[in-house]
Parts: C-alpha cells; sequence; structure tokens
C-alpha cells in the first residue's frame, strides 16, 4: 500500500484542509520574547480545556517551547496578514514596535487579534518531524474581529454559506425554456446596482438632473477638467453617452464651467456648487450602500468587492478605471 | 490568573479558529463500518508523513478509533456539507447509500472529497476529555474541488484575500472631496452588470429591441401572460418603465401577442418566435457571465451570487422577484 512519497503532493493535499492562522508565543530561559506563526493549532478538549499546535523539529524556536512552562497562541484577524508573515520570516524582527502586554513568566501577550490563549504546557507528544505541543488553557479572550484563513498556501477569508438555492424553495428556472433563476448573475448584478440606484434618484432629480448628467458629475469628483471626449470614453463601459448637450445643461445649471469651444474638446471644470452637489450626491450613495451592507460582516463586504473588481477586469472591453486616468 | 470557565465563550474563542471539515472512517472489531464527523484535524508532520485529529472520550466511537490499525480522513468538498451532518448526527444511518472503496482492513474510503488520506495508527495520546489520533500517511489523493470550511460554528467558503486596495498601488480617493474609489460599491456594482449588458446590446439591438423591451421579453421568458401593469411593476426596481408603448412594439415584431384590450390589463404572450428570442437573448448572456466569471473560482462565483442576493434583499423595497409572482 505504502507509495513513494511525493512530499510537494502531501503538501498539496494538506492545503486542502483550510484553517486559520496563529502565532504562538512564549520566552527562552534568558527572557527573550520567542513566537512563531503556526496553522496546525486546534481544539482539543473542552473539560479541562485544551489546545494543541505542533513546530518542525528544526525550528530554532524549538528549544524555547520545549524548555517553556507557559505558551500563548492568537488566533490571528484578517487585517494581520503582515504579522503572519513577519513571524514566519527567517532573520526578521518579529517583536520589533509590537509593544506586547505581558502574562506568565513575561510571555508576550499580542492584542488585535481574533482569540488568544494562554496556556500552561500540558505535554509535549511525539510527531514524526514535529513535536506536538498540547496547552490547557488557564485565560482566553476573544473579540468580534475576522478571522484570517489559509487556504492552498493563500491567506484568504471565510463566507458563510447559505443554503443552494434549490433547498431555498425558490422554483428553478431552466434556461433551455427562456427562464432565467434566481443564480442569474446579470439579473443579481443589475438589480443590486438598480436598487442602490433608485435610493439616490431622487437626489438626482431635486437637482434637474439626469442619469448622463449625473455620472458626469461622478467622474470630475474624482478628476476635474475633463474634455466632454474623455468623460464620453470612461463612460463606455454604461453605453451613457456624454455629449455637448450634457455639457452644456450641467453649465446651464452651474455646476460646471466650459473651457474652450463646443466640441469634444472642450473642458468641464467644476464650480464651487458643482464640487458641494457631487460630495452631496456621494454621500447618498455612500448611505445607501451602508444601509444596504447591513445584511454583511466586515469580511464578507470586503469579499464582494474583490469578486466584484475581478468581473470587472476579466470582463473590461479595455477602458480605464477614472482614477487611473 | 485560572479563572471560571465559561465552556459557551471558550467553544465561541475556538470557534474563531476557522478549519476545514473533515470525516474520519474505521472499521470496529466486527467488521462494521464507523465514521465520524471531525473538524479537529491537521496536519503534524512530513517525513514521515503524519497528521492528527481527536475524538471525545464520550463518542461511541471511540472504542473502535482505538483499536483500529487504520483510519481515513477525508477532507469534505463544498457539496458535502450534507455528509458533514448526517456524519455527526447521532442515529443516523451514516453509510447508507454511499457505495464506500474500501483500503487497508476494510476501511470505508468515501469519494469525490477535496482531499483523503489513508493512515495507519501511529500514536494515541491523552488529550483531556479528547483522545489525539496520530496517523502515519500511507496513500493520499486530492482533488481540485473546493474545501467546505467551518467558522463559528457555520458552515463556509474560504475566498482568496487580495492586496488591499492602498496596497495595489491605486490612489486613495476621499468621499469628502466628491471622489469615489476603487471600493465605491456602487460603482463596482455599476460597472460590473453594464460591462456585461454591453455583451448582449449587439444581440438587442439588432433585433430592433431598446432596454425596455428586452427585459420586459427575459420576464416573460420567467413567466408568460403577464399583463403590462405587472411587467411594470416587477421592472420597478430598475427605474425603467414597461407602458403600452413597449407592448406595442413586440407585438409589431411579431415576439408577442397581446390579449386584451389597450391599457394596463393587457396580456402579453410571448409567440414561438419571441420565445426562440429569449433563449437566444439569455444563451448570449449567460455566456458573457462565464467568460468574465473565469478569472474566479466555484467557490467564488457561489460566494459572490450569494452575496448579492444578501444585497438584494437588504436594499429591496419589496418589489418580488420575477420567479415568485
Amino acid at each position: 500500500m505504502q507509495q513513494s512519497f511525493d512530499s510537494d503532493r502531501f503538501r498539496q493535499a494538506l492545503g486542502t484542509f483550510t484553517t486559520g492562522v496563529t502565532i504562538v508565543t512564549t520566552v527562552d530561559a534568558a527572557g527573550s520574547d520567542v513566537g512563531v506563526t503556526a496553522n496546525s493549532f486546534n481544539s482539543v478538549s473542552l473539560a479541562p480545556p485544551m489546545v494543541l499546535w505542533s513546530l518542525a523539529r528544526t525550528s530554532t524556536s524549538l528549544a524555547a517551547f520545549l524548555a517553556a512552562r507557559y505558551f500563548a497562541v492568537h488566533v490571528l484577524a484578517s487585517d494581520q496578514q503582515a504579522l503572519a508573515t513577519r513571524f514566519s520570516t527567517r532573520g526578521a524582527d518579529r517583536f520589533a514596535g509590537l509593544n506586547p502586554a505581558r502574562g506568565a513568566d513575561g510571555i508576550a501577550l499580542l492584542d488585535r487579534c481574533a482569540a488568544r490563549f494562554e496556556c500552561r504546557t500540558a505535554f509535549q507528544y511525539e510527531g514524526g518531524d514535529h513535536v506536538i505541543f498540547v496547552g490547557e488553557v488557564l485565560n482566553f479572550e476573544h473579540c468580534e474581529r475576522e478571522p484570517l484563513v489559509f487556504k492552498r498556501g493563500r491567506f484568504a477569508l471565510a463566507v458563510g454559506k447559505m443554503p443552494a438555492p434549490h433547498q431555498a424553495g425558490v422554483a428553478q428556472a431552466s434556461a433551455a425554456d427562456g427562464a432565467f433563476g434566481e443564480d442569474f448573475l446579470m439579473y443579481l448584478l443589475g438589480r443590486a446596482y438598480f436598487q442602490l440606484y433608485q435610493r439616490i434618484r431622487p437626489e438626482i432629480l431635486r437637482r434637474n438632473l439626469g442619469d448622463a448628467e449625473y455620472l458626469t458629475l461622478s467622474l470630475l469628483g474624482v478628476r476635474d477638467g475633463r474634455t466632454v471626449a474623455e468623460l464620453d470614453s470612461l463612460l463606455a463601459y454604461s453605453g451613457t453617452r456624454v455629449t455637448e448637450g450634457v455639457a452644456v445643461r450641467l453649465a446651464e445649471l452651474s455646476l460646471v464651467e466650459l473651457d474652450g469651444t463646443p466640441g469634444d474638446g472642450r473642458r468641464l471644470l467644476l464650480t464651487a456648487f458643482g464640487r458641494r452637489s457631487v460630495v452631496e450626491l456621494l454621500a447618498v450613495a455612500e448611505a445607501a450602500s451602508a444601509d444596504a451592507e447591513k445584511s454583511l460582516d466586515p469580511s464578507e463586504s470586503h469579499v464582494l468587492r474583490q469578486l466584484l473588481a475581478s468581473l470587472v477586469e476579466a470582463s473590461n472591453p479595455g477602458i480605464p478605471h477614472p482614477w487611473q486616468t
């Protein structure tokens, strides 16, 4: 049954098991701080409360952990990725600038983690080329910070899984019959976009603006002084055209001043009133987003933006983003 | 230092450490299949290859695992959530219908997992109210299936983390100045939607249709025979109006037949040509989505839809979905 063992393939197979990321700290015999990044952590026992993790026999920190009476395990939050990297980098000054609190025997207690377990070394077990450390948990803390995740060798975020559509009791649609279903991406995108847009539309109408005028103003908010042609090409993704008529309309409303003769090369410059209007419209848009995102946790909001950005890049016909030009 | 220990709070703190989900199988002395769901799995050693997991001393499966020479750990894929639940439910007929392959000593080997490790029991260690099992890995397999994840007591999916925006080298925008940035949700949603929509627009124009006519046709694809008023209220989220004029235009193009006298109560019924047109337009839309989603893995696509659905619900002013009416 034994087959020749490919270490890389074994690592890859192990990588399918997603884990959180921890930093384990202790002090050595000289009282110096010692700490390592480990994703080999897991819970063991509830009564007595125990956790475990393992450390390679080749680790320069092994001697300190073997001799330590106490250690602390920190489950890292999603914004502590840099710390995870630092504590797994050979030669890095791992505790520089951290100014940690101190636990039993003076071990470093890092803050802003998702959870922290102060442990007494209970058992040290043989585990091949690693030593398994089992700690009895003396103290613990946890907070609502989003945990950092490690998956297939990359940092990740975990997002709660909802029931599959057919489990939610909604009839399945058949594309072959021309019926789109609730997982139809274009519908979800369009509906999410337009529902948010309807929240700002009253503000747009109240200012006697149309969609093209609003979108033009928001582009000028990012960078002022663009020409009609530049604005039109930036909005090409939307199907909305920026014409001379849009420029004149905005000028009539005292939102922009026009620089140059009529035509594609004429520049639009926000007036103070125009700038204030953009700030106000943006605030309404952000309030609408924040309201809709109440149902999402911070990690979900982050992931949503990240996935949308991927989708936008993959479907981009070559139009730059407004802050790139 | 010891504080009174709140078991629920301890569990919650442990729950911040995200894990994959495994099923561990073996056979008992009578040759019967035994299996449990465990998220206490982790890697231990590369040479020799070793993994560990732990099992409660109160588990009815403990005796079988203590006596077993071999066990198999299955890292579950994202679509195996029901199996995880089944193998953690007391009294469930856990192996019913699975028809597993067989490993050493006849232990059940489940398929369609993200990874599978066949192990020889190497060590059994004390771990408080659990026993820690360390297995030497004799054989393993893994495939590209998305792994199932467990986070804070819920099933989840892990999505790769991208650099924070400011690390990506894009200038930060200031909402206070009226400039939106690359994390402006309404921009990301609108741009993603419109870029996909631009992919089907040529097909819409080629059929002499406008946006309202296209959206009306797609609603009829989900359910035929709706009235002008019903269609208009279903599209209210988008700001697009369905009027008598839209109905007449679709009839002129032989895409629908009109039933009833002119007015809001008039019903639209797809002709065979209309139905075929909807199927074709939907196919183009799905191809555009699939193309844009090439950059996402299956778990990311699932999470994207799930998060968009949450957003749509949270921002829904009370308009039903087309397949709900």
